[in-house]
């Protein structure tokens, strides 16, 4: 198994369909009779509805089935039970404010759908959602997180003055406060996490299919949590038994989180598949994908960092205002401000810790998880405010790091808010990464930007974020009488490599060749269960589980096997793939040993014919990735322009499976905080409409803006899960973001301009250059 | 539960949407790039085939894809492991002769595939296939049982003379010549069962559909078996790992046995879709049916049936010759003359028995199961010999019987063949069915007959046969999060209403409104392992296994439940779908406990998330249908036309789930019998051409040439399974071969006339009818 097992860099396995075309993606699968949806969207980023006559575009040719918000009025997301627990800042409930498929008398985004057109080809469905004519009546917009928090802010909901749907607070308020109020140093900023789009390359699209057997549904979607969709989409949108409704989602192109929306229009081509019998698509194009994806971060922070005179730090106090968009329906807004709070501790021994959360209401698409999904924001938060503490006291940033980072002998480390890490060497990150980045050769290359005119700065993150925690997956391993073995999981491949991975761990745990081995995914018809792919879970959970189900098989088959070798199952050893006898040179195979288990005949008295188990894990308890970045960027004074001119990372994602792919997820997730840092940013003016709807307003990185990222390891394996694994897939851009912004921040600062907000365009540093020289 | 528990005459619920076209056969699914296979098939019985010549046709328009026997040359069928262990009469190993999928170098049945031509649409391959030139060396053909094992016969295959394939005897040989020499009656007679055809409404087909990613297939086709033909077309004919092979068989018209055929187009279309990379599609149109469809039945028996002079039977000698067909490749050919010989020992006290059947090669398409696969033959025989025996004592062959039906109170009983019977009362089926056939007044009604110049007779048959044993069946019971739940079983509805059964079986276990469940079969993706539907074991096995998963979900729920309700395990009971605190009104719907198992937080220690079981039986043990059939015939002295004027029958098939489906069974059953007895019949001419090619020579019956089907029970619970239940689908056709044709023969035998062979077409009967007056 060496080649193939745990810890090798096996090249993935999907590559070759999916870089030849061959993938399924949605819009690969075509059904006969397939009709094309396409939905009217409000130009208005708040509006009354006054009136929606769809007459003369229900005349228009192919059209099928027009649909209003009348028509989905039972339809809608935000009654499910999260919500009831939460409360607002006078301990009422949370204003959940349920969000309509369609909207009825009123729209509260640019980009609101509106009304479904259903035809017969995509042409004659756009044609007729022309035709449908919408009369509004506009109303003032809140366009901006930083709108809804003025005072004196319009309301979003009427229900709602000052916009704050919910208010979560964590940590001892009264500790903190004399923590601060006592410290020699206390430092203040109010930091902004800006607003981006994921944009993976699948846009949003779906095909829903009706079943006339008993009322079924399939629908095949663009989603990373097929069941958790199943769940919402049955059980709170379509109100049907959730055993009715299949979804499918096989090769996606991209996730990062967007595509665990519970989006209006899957839930629609879904009711437009009831009603018309006929297999009903619709794809967004990539300005609705702008519009209708679900936005990401945004927030503003206060926060507030304590230090005695040696640098020490006492206290922490954020207050964080999140951007939920116009409205809180689905819990998902909440998740990344409220889930991933612990992370504000960072890698740092910080006794006192108080944390305050306001969700906020605004006239903007609705917000969700996106890479990181609050850990991002929480770093940079704390390593902004190590940064500004460090120059506050004169320290170098890296020393006050030092000083203060939790020593790996202090594990397992309860830290004042939520977590308590269980392993990790934080401190040997640091240096690792240091030494990786050359980093006693900055002055040098400093020296050098500047003879040639170019500012330069270093930016040192160090980063930790909590994985899993709490959430059900499912592993199932199947042998079939063949032999071969069908493993299932109930994740989510949407690009990382899964199949390569979990067929890694399977061949090694049962010693079987990888071409015996089926992997599958994404059909809630075959995969009893699952939750899905998010948060670093995959391989932490659901890796788990294929490893509990594999000990389960190796112990029934353990049985058989003592049965064909008529020996004592107590004298029955397994070792790569086979069974032998204790003192014997006789032994079979696994896969021997399955095909004997299908015959009744041969199997040991109470053992049931068949090989096949499975485990579903309560999700096991959080582990804590963590590693140390280093970026190095050079800054052109007459344009503004930013380069990323060094990358390192020495990254602890516990064990490594296969560190191709490891470090193919750091490449990524680093690519993404990039593009936080220096050029993605949602836009919206001032009277709410989206500035920002298409790739010629909205930048993203490209390979060309990268210098080659160097990739360390600090592999410290956590014992909280059989693999030793701690979830690598989102340490990349948790360890860039803050990064980045750190080194635009350092070499601002070292020639005396302001430290910008995300992202660092260039006119944005331009500006502050030049403010700096006046 | 009332209405939808266990012994409801339940309609069925497939027939609204199957009666409106809506189900989902092979034809209704449509995939993109679909390419249409066409078979070329051999004109000739025999023939060395010289040369096929594919150049012409290669070059016709839109032909994709031709093979050849050559390009087949290492998929055939016959490598399975039963052959090795069955053995010729001089005890070398049997003949197996594995078929080809494509011949290469001879023909051995007209019909036979000779190659297969792929292209864009159905007409192209239509011409294209015209365009093969096959040269052919005809030879002689031996295209009749008759013909194979008549001395000096021609081998079919070189290596085999005498055409004898294998031999096998049950039975003490010397105990059984002992008693037959020292009987004081022994009866001798040669009976055929005739050749006949399943015909199936829905021809067979199958689309082929490959998937680039890791080498997998899916294979849509007519199968009720998919596990087993997955099993078979993987591992011996396409030699890929049976994981990577999906066979997908939802909505099939019509089994019978027939449609567990490993059909070699399947395996071809699955050639064709890998190495086009398109999917591939093969529909049979009807006279390709009647050539390739596996035929049915088709034996010689020569009998001795021992009497004292009291009547008692003493002993029973049987040697059967079964028509395998061409190859003995698959074993399906075996099944059906091996398998049920038990069933020669009837309802009846036989303290000898020896039994010897062998199976003949001969020109002809290669036979397998049809519904009772050997029950009707070998129920034929012993019942035609009862008959025979009692003529030649001079006693009435009801009383004959009554002298020798096992009593009730000798169960279990231990035949001298094979079976123990579990339970049953024969002699009250006779009673039964005798009242309900108003049988006194048989004589007044041959009275009326004669007055009317017409002959009339009554037959009666008491049968037994065995269901289930020794095959493995599966069942899987899973909640959702919702609390709707999915049952999935291995066997294969279609047309049976397992959907309706099997969702009474569960909402009767489980106390769940029956729209709360859905039901799956017929996927291997989405059903972990089956055998499948045929030998009336649907019930049995996966009915059972039901019941075993939801005993387990019951005993999981209960631990649930107890910690939701803050109560002792050993406290709650559950009754109705609900469970309750004993002694207090607290209680919790099964629904809401499988709804809570979802959220870890909420378990018991030690038990793991989420609310599925599964069962896998071994089979379980035999268990024995049996009933009398009663069957009044009138025959038009003229013309020789029978008509059944009458028909009653007392069935026990154990409990019975849905007694409307049970008659629907019967009905089908009967009529099936009838058809063999009556009219159906598959003639080759001396040349071995099929001359029954087409419905317009083949007859079936329609349900205008029925009276009533008067239909009582005798429901006498089998212990042998937690269902009581003894299956249903075959022994309609059981009963039905036998009265049938006993009620023919008796007609005949009263104006002296002789019994004519199966089918009594009217020609035949005219005949005899007019030798008898000559």
């Amino acid at each position: 198994m060496g080649e193939f097992g745990i810890g090798q860099p096996v090249r993935r396995e999907e590559d070759p369909y999916l870089l030849r075309g061959q993938g399924r993606y949605v819009g690969d699968v075509a059904l006969p009779g397939e009709l094309r949806a396409v939905v009217v969207r409000s130009p208005h980023a708040h509006a009354e509805v006054v009136t929606v006559d769809t007459e003369a575009a229900r005349a228009m040719p192919g059209v099928v089935l027009i649909l209003t918000g009348r028509d989905a009025a039972t339809a809608a997301l935000g009654t499910q039970r999260p919500h009831t627990r939460r409360t607002r800042r006078d301990g009422s409930p949370a204003f959940v404010t349920p969000q309509p498929m369609l909207a009825t008398d009123r729209v509260r985004h640019a980009g609101e759908a509106v009304a479904l057109v259903v035809a017969e080809t995509l042409n004659q469905a756009k044609d007729a959602a022309e035709a449908v004519v919408v009369a509004y009546a506009p109303l003032p917009a809140v366009p901006t997180l930083a709108d809804a928090i003025a005072p004196g802010a319009l309301p979003v909901h009427d229900g709602c003055p000052g916009n704050d749907a919910f208010f979560h607070a964590l940590g001892d308020a009264a500790a903190t406060e004399l923590a601060i109020a006592g410290a020699a140093r206390v430092v203040r900023r109010r930091l902004t996490i800006s607003r981006v789009l994921a944009n993976p390359m699948e846009p949003r699209g779906c095909l829903a299919e009706p079943d006339p057997r008993g009322g079924r549904l399939t629908l095949r979607c663009t989603t990373q949590a097929p069941h958790t969709l199943r769940r919402i989409l049955a059980g709170e949108i379509l109100r049907m038994p959730e055993a009715r409704l299949r979804v499918i989602s096989e090769n996606v192109g991209g996730g990062f989180g967007a595509r665990g929306q519970v989006a209006p229009e899957y839930a629609l081509a879904c009711l437009a598949a009831k009603l018309t019998g006929r297999p009903v698509r619709w794809t967004a194009d990539r300005s609705e994908t702008f519009l209708s994806d679900e936005h990401h971060r945004d927030n503003i922070s206060d926060a507030e960092i304590a230090l005695d005179a040696e640098g020490k730090v006492l206290a922490l106090r954020v207050k964080t205002y999140a951007n939920l968009g116009a409205y809180y329906g689905a819990d998902r807004a909440a998740g990344p401000p409220l889930n991933n709070l612990g992370v504000l501790a960072g890698t740092y021994v910080i006794p006192a810790m108080r944390v305050e959360v306001t969700g906020v209401l605004s006239n903007t698409m609705v917000t969700g998880p996106y890479r990181g999904a609050g850990r991002p924001e929480a770093a940079f938060v704390i390593e902004t405010m190590m940064d500004a503490a460090a120059r506050a006291l004169g320290l170098d940033p890296v020393e006050l790091r030092r000083r203060n980072t939790i020593p790996a002998d202090a594990m397992p480390f309860k830290t004042a808010l939520v977590y308590t890490y269980d392993c990790g060497d934080f401190g040997k990150n640091i240096s690792d990464a240091l030494t990786l980045a050359e980093a006693d050769g900055f002055a040098q290359r400093l020296a050098d930007s500047r003879a040639r005119g170019k500012l330069r700065g270093i930016g040192v993150s160090s980063t930790v974020e909590a994985s899993n925690g709490g959430l059900i997956e499912h592993a199932d391993i199947r042998f079939d009488p063949g032999g071969s073995v069908t493993v299932s999981v109930g994740t989510h491949d949407h690009g990382q490599g899964h199949q390569t991975t979990f067929r890694q761990i399977v061949a090694d745990r049962l010693g079987l060749p990888a071409d015996q081995i089926e992997f599958r995914y994404g059909d809630t018809a075959e995969v009893d269960i699952g939750t899905g792919t998010f948060g670093s879970r995959s391989t932490v959970t659901a890796g788990s589980a294929i490893v509990a189900a594999a000990d389960k098989i190796i112990a029934k088959a353990t049985l058989i096997a003592a049965a064909l070798l008529e020996a004592d199952p107590a004298d029955i050893a397994f070792a790569d793939g086979r069974f032998t006898v204790a003192g014997t040179d006789r032994g079979l195979g696994l896969a021997a040993v399955a095909r004997a288990s299908f015959t009744p005949a041969k199997l040991p008295k109470g053992v049931d014919p068949g090989l096949f188990e499975s485990h579903t894990s309560d999700g096991g308890v959080r582990t804590y990735p963590n590693g140390c970045h280093v970026a190095e960027v050079e800054i052109d004074r007459d344009t503004g322009v930013v380069t990323l001119a060094r990358y390192a990372a020495v990254d602890d994602v516990g064990r490594m499976i296969n560190p191709l792919l490891v470090e193919g997820q750091i490449h990524g997730g680093v690519a993404q905080g990039a593009g936080q840092a220096l050029m993605e940013g949602i836009v919206y003016d001032p009277s709410g409409q989206l500035v920002t709807g298409a790739f010629t307003d909205y930048a993203m990185p490209r390979a060309s803006d990268f210098p080659p990222i160097l990739l360390g390891e600090n592999e410290v394996p956590t014992k909280t899960n059989p693999l030793g694994v701690k979830g690598a897939g989102e340490s990349g851009t948790v360890g860039a973001l803050s990064a980045i912004a750190s080194a635009v921040a350092d070499a601002l600062v070292r020639i005396g301009a302001e430290p910008v907000t995300m992202p660092a365009t260039p006119e944005k540093v331009w500006r502050a250059i030049r403010a700096a020289a006046s």
